[in-house]
């Protein structure tokens, strides 16, 4: 796993660069579509390419449970399974299996849960974690975490991340990488940021091949989370790539990047697609509202995606009122495209030199300004 | 409305033609997916033209009710609405209204029947659904005819035919052909053969640019509606078009291009692959079965679509079990790849003279001959 910085942003800490993995490069910073169970929910993998995405994410606790990893290796691995041939990161579990709540027991081994789908009882441990993630084939596969839900007591966050740490050591050790994919550490500590502190500090100890920020995004205001990620900026190794987890609001996306975070993942466009919320450049809009009844403008007049230039509000207004299936393909195509070519923009503007311009034009007119 | 037989069978009454129309050619024979609420379910206008599909069909009743003829005309007619800029048929709302059952009533002068959304009541006329047909800007439109329901008491199948014809005048008559569409006119008369012919024989009369054949494929024995066809054969002029409205399974599709019909339109691929259900060269498989779990062939072994050439039926399976929309968009794609084919080869193989070979031998790999 090899990371190139070729650009750095001279106000702030935003950088353009290279990640390199068994399956291609990835142009950072990236935003990854999430493909929990083996499939971008209503896309095609060749319609993600065409649109720009570069690596998805998908999800171990899901495939674990259905199919099973062991199918997926059978059948020649995670990329032929699902038809998809650029990089795939994998999370590890953990996320899922603590957002079980009372289907779920935590102890120093690992997490005893009932599967949300059979209830039957499976027990997810550090081991098991990677050993699944390497049996799909995975390009990047995540340390498996405690990730604390928000607000969190202290001593829980501390707790979390002591069994953060030593989850991420047992990974480690478990980790063979045989097909070149790579080991990402996953900094914890909810918004105390001594605690975060610590935890990075620790992972960068172990030598990671990169570093994701968990935990975040999670109902914290927007401050605390920049707050956490000025401190990231600070505490991890400038030359490894770095991923903030689940992030995908678009004003978010910016901070992130001026933080010198590279890749991203979130469902927002997928899931938002699906309902109708449709991401536009001046903010948001859903596309069920009445008021598109007869608009026959397109989804984002500003926006150059194939679902712009070809359908209007008024027909995709339609096809959801009338339950079709296209109008999800058509608003989640639309929504994915808009935050990979905002990511990409970002990029391109790092690379020239014009990020803080890029950002704050892009700022006041997603949001008036708000989150400035 | 200019059509063309380029071939014709020695053995059987199967002919190969061009139906030229204001959106261009069509090559018959030629199937016709259905695009009910103005999008083929689950399918992009761009993957049915990469499949071969030449014409869709359309639902005046469905499209009057939501989003409104009115609507779609204003913003420039179906086509531009849904992004199809091949030819469109549209069928009558005649089936539609008549299926409603209890929800209708009909007069001379037409049917009162309820909205299935709203329970709004409307009168539809001949006058009313050519007006439709015509503010979508159909490339065929469909005279409004009275469908009987099968079985049909003879006096109800004489009275549909009665009013069939006179409502076929009417909408005649009504029928503008602005923008270069055609109207076609419907044979009804159940299963009884004197009254297709009295409902032929008078159609004919009155000189239409095309033929279709409706109240098929409802539930009669095979025998019947060949029976029926084999009379149509006789009777319908041999230099214009004939629609067998609503068929697809594949053994009707070439018993009905041997007794020389040209075009069919069937929601069968749509709708059987959305619940799993797909057309195989050997007859037919539902992938949501288990025996497909570990199974890594694709969906038919002698297909060459995309789907086919990209997915195994395990993967397809999963995306089934874990309730993917991208299930129903693979099996979609492959069943209207499967009838596009069967149609193509079918006329492939007239302009070849080898039809009545290739007939008998699909049939005889697709049903073991059962249908022979």
């Amino acid at each position: 796993m090899r990371f190139e910085v070729l650009a750095r942003c001279p106000r702030t800490g935003a950088r353009a660069g290279l990640l390199h993995t068994p399956h291609g490069v990835v142009e950072t910073p990236a935003f990854m579509p999430v493909g929990t169970q083996a499939t971008v929910k209503a896309m095609l993998p060749e319609e993600l390419v065409s649109i720009g995405v570069q690596m998805i994410l998908s999800n171990t606790y899901h495939l674990y449970l259905r199919p099973g990893h062991t199918l997926i290796e059978r059948l020649g691995g995670l990329h032929r399974f699902m038809n998809w041939h650029r990089p795939i990161l994998t999370d590890s579990g953990g996320f899922q299996v603590f957002s079980l709540g009372g289907m779920r027991r935590v102890t120093e081994e690992g997490v005893i849960f009932k599967s949300h789908l059979d209830g039957s009882e499976h027990l997810f441990t550090p081991e098991l974690s990677v050993q699944v993630q390497e049996a799909l084939g995975s390009d990047v596969a995540m340390c498996f975490d405690e990730c604390v839900p928000y607000p969190a007591t202290r001593s829980a966050a501390e707790e979390g991340v002591r069994r953060t740490i030593s989850w991420a050591r047992r990974c480690k050790e478990a980790f063979k990488g045989l097909k070149g994919g790579a080991l990402f550490g996953i900094v914890q500590g909810s918004t105390f940021l001594d605690l975060r502190k610590l935890c990075a500090e620790a992972l960068v100890e172990m030598d990671f091949p990169g570093y994701a920020v968990g935990g975040l995004s999670v109902g914290e205001p927007h401050r605390e989370m920049y707050e956490v990620l000025d401190l990231m900026d600070q505490l991890l190794p400038r030359d490894k790539p770095r991923y903030l987890m689940g992030v995908g609001f678009p004003p978010n996306l910016l901070h992130a990047i001026a933080r010198g975070m590279d890749m991203f993942d979130c469902v927002l466009p997928t899931r938002n697609g699906r309902n109708g919320g449709v991401f536009v450049e001046e903010g948001k809009l859903n596309i069920k509202n009445a008021q598109y009844a007869e608009d026959p403008s397109p989804l984002d007049p500003h926006c150059d995606c194939y679902v712009c230039k070809n359908y209007s509000r008024a027909y995709i207004r339609h096809l959801f009122k009338a339950g079709e299936i296209l109008a999800a393909r058509l608003c989640t195509w639309h929504n994915v495209y808009f935050l990979v070519r905002l990511v990409r923009r970002a990029r391109e503007a790092i690379l020239e030199g014009r990020f803080p311009d890029f950002m704050e034009s892009f700022l006041s007119r997603y949001m008036g300004g708000f989150y400035r």
